[in-house]
């Protein structure tokens, strides 16, 4: 039998030579030394050394796959950090005059022991992160660069079967080779299994015995949506292959098409399908033609570029090359949006227990008017090169919408006192990303042009988790009625309002949602560019009309399981 | 004219003799050193004692004002322990061969004037801090120990007149003589109002010109509530404060006549006043006469008590005994909400960047089965004792519920096979905290006999704002519209139910919310036992029918602003 069945990592399937990664069995052997103090020189400056290749990794992990996938990088310095646990190993280097490998060795066998005891999933994926510290420490204690030779020297389809790897393991292969990813270990919250996401490679985790089972130059076939994996296959199984491959090609191929047409339901509602953009490669690989417009474009990263306030002149060069480029199509600008977990030296921003809960975004532009107007002065004077739109994030009350409407008028004033030239009926939208303008979304409606739901922090704000922490992930779930009663909600405030609506989270483009969103009647949807022409396609081949009975039950639907399963049934008759 | 106008700073009437205290003008006088080394060590050893002393008084104010007041210290010690400032004031000792407190007043002298250049009301009131923090870190350099002498020695009656008081000089004040407070600088987000609002301490803020106004020794009346200040009072605003005085005493005796009788409004709708208790002072306090009953019994204490998980013997005996104190009165047990900002070092919980957001509550009961089942069994166990009920923390979904609940009935089962006596039927509810609790309590209805709203958590949540963060504390509102509609739904769902429905955070006893709360049709209120009298009372003398049409009205407005007069009209009437 050549089939080995685990779980579901990532979605996909994928052809190619196994290469066997045995990145565990570092050889750690107990050696006297002599001198202490040495041996602690060389853990520490060693730890410094890894230290700093993680932090690289984690600079080249933020451009690779985000912030978010970059996220372990930070988990794993803190685990390096962690003094109580190293002077333990330092007082046994200095007691028991041990090597320090040994000595990390032996207190991680401890630790992991400890929390494997603990009936906890989360803790036993942790002893996984402690052991992978611990063992690439002692690799590079060891001089022995473990580097897998994981490249296209070995060939151009490669799938890394590991008991598990490390985020440092993936992030350093050659993603051009690297087709799928098969591990022993790892659940649904493994780094593993984020990272093969976010890279968009197929994977398999949770696999038992597929380091036995598999040798390296096996060909493996890897089906990431059936958790299966066969080895060496026959005619029958790669016949099989083929075809599921074939038909992802095919509708990827299909989806591509679409990306320059309008969006239209089969009983006639057209939908914008916009794109998220706000950072230098974004706007560099921008397409208008392959959208509908701008439904995001996030301003941070102008502020984050500069040393200091970037002026009204460097803002406007952006916003006018930006609506330029979008040629007349909509362009949504989100004022500046800092604090959380993005912080700014220049800013002088206190540091706070719960950043996500704290000062950010409206909360700083109304403190700091005179930062807050320039911005508005470039939006305004942007505004005459294309169909730009001003938007305000995190509002909570009406007040602080009134406040920034008011800050905007004063803009225009000084801007038309001092003869320059800007949009004065430039349209004025905000984020529905609290829970609290959820609620007040009627009375918010009477004040603004359009919403834009914001559905990764309506979310957290709505499960009260912190979509950063993979404790409480599965808690963070698009799915949760709640966010789907919320958004229908805000959706119906809108329409009652006649103010646009639409939704700008990575929710907009979950292809299980967005029957639901088209059924509650938003008006536009905007998302990374890769997943437009899906999204297009599937507004073309649903009828909102139809889709209102799937809404109204799922509604009221008690379990997110029973939810998700309503939704999985609507998506595979309308993506085949 | 001796009639001194400032702004509210905490509300009531006092009057009593002045002491100045002239805690800014420390000495600082440049001096040139031989040895840089030795007053670097100087500086130092200061900072390590002046640690230690504001690590004290933290716990002395956790005592007496509560965790949130005693916030105030550790945002002392992180300016202290900002090694930023620090190093600069090192260098500058090194580089320059002047003494520590000369080089930690330039340095204070350049942050603080930097904060005061930027249009920013909080960076204002922080540059307060740092000064504060400066000089009392100069003061303990020089062997200076300021220690006002602001003790009974000086009077029984004692008003302090300061620039500002810093949080240690107002910890250090013996409170029995302690009777109202006056300084220059401070507005609504000072410390100083924090500790005074804390402490019942009447005091007025923001009043210029106080320190060259009043003397030590002048008679003095403080009118909390309008933000006046008397110096030296003529017999007729003598006659004035008296009436003032009075009034305040008849009604906080009149309040107390209220404790011990139920509370049922004008128009025969009876309302469970409670309490909320769970830590030894407030045990030990507890009167049952003076309640309906416990309406949230918190059970951190018990494990934050111990240096590992307590035992069920250990958890029953305390269950067991509130029980027989509260004679047969309703006494709702809440499981183990530790997490967000309670963390205990024997539960090895992950360090988190939103705690808030986090693994907390019910979300560590459901992983750690074995440490939720011995609670549920002592709880389980003492129910025979009373009128006991058990509920839920942190509920974000169906499922997390219905799995409560599953591990609830396999405990019963294991005492039932045990032989062991436990209240079979004993009621189950949870906490509405979260604004997805609110969005499905239609559907969790279904499941729980009760809800008990937690508005803390809930505004926390709602408006994405950290109750602990004095930056956005603004945001942080019991009157923001959308909580007062969130709970409407809640009450509402509730009642379609057949579910009691009671609230149990600090808004439960605001006085100008009370008589929304009876229109909204809550059945309970759990409040701390000093508000129980003032809450009976108003619901004694009030109608829920027509309250409802304040509560419609108040709902459909738009600034909270209009909310609260129209509430504060509300209040006035019933209240007097």
């Amino acid at each position: 039998m050549n089939l080995l069945q685990g779980l579901t990592g990532a979605l996909g399937c994928a052809k190619g030579t196994a290469v066997v990664i045995d990145n565990k069995t570092a050889v750690v052997e107990k050696k006297t030394i002599s001198n202490g103090d040495d041996e602690v020189s060389r853990l520490k400056e060693a730890k410094e050394r890894y230290f700093l290749q993680l932090a690289e990794l984690e600079d080249h992990a933020k451009r690779e796959v985000g912030e978010k996938g970059a996220g372990i990088f930070a988990a794993y310095r803190e685990i390096l950090s962690d003094d109580v646990f190293f002077d333990k190993i330092i007082d046994k280097i200095k007691a028991e005059k041990v090597n320090a490998e040994y000595a990390i060795d032996v207190e991680r066998a401890e630790v992991v022991a400890l929390f494997e005891q603990l009936d906890d999933e989360y803790l036993r994926e942790r002893a996984t992160d402690i052991t992978n510290v611990c063992m690439e420490l002692i690799g590079e204690m060891q001089g022995v660069k473990k580097g897998i030779a994981f490249d296209s020297s070995m060939g151009h389809e490669l799938i890394a079967v590991a008991e598990d790897l490390t985020p440092a393991d993936t992030i350093k292969m050659d993603k051009t080779v690297l087709k799928g990813i098969v591990t022993e270990t790892g659940g649904v919250t493994s780094h593993t299994v984020i990272l093969a996401k976010t890279l968009g490679i197929p994977a398999v985790v949770g696999l038992k015995g597929a380091m036995s089972e598999i040798r390296t130059g096996d060909e493996i076939l890897v089906f990431g949506n059936e958790g299966k994996v066969v080895i060496n296959p026959d005619d029958k199984q790669l016949t099989e292959f083929e075809s599921c491959r074939e038909l992802e090609k095919k509708k990827k191929k299909l989806f591509e098409t679409k990306k320059g047409l309008p969006a239209v339901t089969l009983d006639g509602k057209m939908i914008k399908v916009n794109v998220n953009s706000g950072d230098s490669d974004s706007i560099a690989s921008f397409r208008c033609d392959e959208c509908d417009g701008i439904g995001l474009f996030r301003t941070e990263f102008i502020y984050m570029d500069h040393k200091q306030y970037p002026t009204e002149d460097e803002q406007f060069e952006v916003y006018r090359s930006m609506a330029l480029k979008n040629q007349g199509k909509e362009l949504i600008i989100r004022t500046l949006d800092i604090g959380g977990d993005k912080q700014l030296e220049y800013m002088d921003l206190p540091k706070e227990s719960n950043p996500f809960l704290g000062y950010r975004a409206i909360r700083i532009c109304l403190d700091r008017v005179e930062v807050f107007k320039t911005q508005l002065r470039a939006i305004l004077r942007a505004g005459v090169f294309g169909d730009v739109k001003i938007m305000f994030p995190m509002i909570v009350n009406l007040e602080e919408l009134l406040r920034a409407k008011e800050i905007l008028e004063e803009t225009k004033k000084d801007l038309q006192a001092e003869g320059i030239d800007f949009k004065k009926d430039i349209p004025v939208g905000i984020m529905i990303e609290t829970p609290a303008a959820v609620m007040l979304s009627d009375k918010l409606a009477e004040e603004v042009s359009f919403f834009s739901i914001g559905s990764n922090d309506l979310i957290q704000y709505t499960t009260a988790a912190d979509r950063m922490n993979e404790r409480v992930q599965s808690l963070y779930d698009s799915f949760n009625i709640s966010v789907l009663r919320s958004i229908q909600l805000v959706c119906d405030n809108a329409k009652k309002n006649g103010v646009m609506v639409g939704i700008c989270g990575e929710a907009a483009s979950e292809s299980k949602l967005v029957p639901l969103w088209v059924a509650m009647g938003v008006d536009e949807l905007s998302m990374v560019p890769s997943q437009v022409g899906k999204v297009k396609y599937m507004i073309g081949n649903l009828s909102a009309a139809e889709m209102k009975k799937t809404l109204d039950d799922v509604l009221n639907l008690g379990r997110i399981e029973e939810v998700k399963s309503r939704l999985a049934d609507v998506e595979k008759k309308i993506l085949g």
